[in-house]
């Protein structure tokens, strides 16, 4: 997807470890036009697809789900991080490791809101070792209900983690894959 | 707001200490129908003000300032509560207190996302004693930016956080106020 490619090549910072930092556009200032045409995206991606609902993971997950979400014209689910008064008892559970922070935290998502039989569509901003997905993908069998796929804004396809969910059999639109970084410029597969 | 107060009637829920679960259409899955009327509704509010970026707060706030933000075409901006390895040295800060979570936690946003002379539309799902407002607030007079006003979904009216706000003369617009909760039902003022 070219208009994010030159986005990530313009803004993108690479910080400690390989980190890309697109904190200008996706992760803490949100450019709403910039996310439309990922959602469209999305939608030409899978457009053949019947999808019921599109499950993400907060925090960074969410703005893109919601606005993809507007070009399938169905809910979005996420799964929450934190331990909340306000959610429901019956939940479906996985851990999920996080790299960047260097911690190991409990996802939920209620038994309520994804129901057997639903295709589902995963949404994420990045896909790097893809601890996170695999905490999605554990839910989603935990609920049966059906993936159509997965789609993520910008893989780093230096990490394991895209072909790990390829090897699986599931399909993954990746809008940028990032090939390595070199002398700290992004190169694009 | 007509069909958020019907869906906040059906679908509300009434949890220990007064808790208003709106989990089923706004802070788990999310109903993305009703969000762009919610995000209509607060452009229709602000239309005649110059707005140029939308401040909201993880978690909750981001779906409805994305899609808000369409309508205001402007981008939006969240404060973030977690430390990250990813976020800029340099941010503002103020001090949050949940009263559903207990615990006080730091808000963060990077000098680089909000400017000197701007103009900032505060926009948040929930208000009850005002904490993560106020927060918002601090670090609007922090950078100096320019608060035309505060949007909220959900107001507690039984709580302190909107009578608080609209003493200090700040303009605060609830698409939603829940007069009391009697007998475990949700009465609107």
């Amino acid at each position: 997807m070219k208009a994010l490619k030159k986005r990530i090549l313009e803004e993108g910072a690479i910080a400690h470890g390989n980190v890309i930092k697109v904190d200008s556009f996706l992760n803490h200032q949100i450019d709403i036009e910039l996310l439309n045409e990922i959602g469209k995206e999305f939608k030409a991606r899978f457009q053949n697809e019947k999808i019921d609902k599109i499950l993400t993971i907060e925090v960074s997950g969410i703005a893109i789900a919601v606005i993809a979400a507007q070009y399938f014209n169905v809910p979005v689910v996420f799964a929450k991080k934190t331990e909340s008064k306000n959610l429901d008892k019956e939940t479906y559970e996985s851990t999920v490791h996080s790299y960047t922070k260097n911690i190991t935290y409990t996802i939920r998502v209620s038994k309520k809101y994804i129901n057997e039989g639903e295709n589902i569509l995963i949404i994420d901003d990045f896909l790097a070792n893809g601890k996170a997905v695999e905490g999605l993908l554990d839910i989603i069998k935990k609920a049966k209900v059906n993936l159509i796929g997965v789609g993520i804004v910008i893989e780093k396809g230096f990490q394991k983690g895209g072909k790990n969910i390829r090897e699986k059999g599931i399909r993954l639109e990746s809008l940028a894959i990032v090939d390595r970084v070199e002398d700290g410029r992004i190169i694009f597969r």
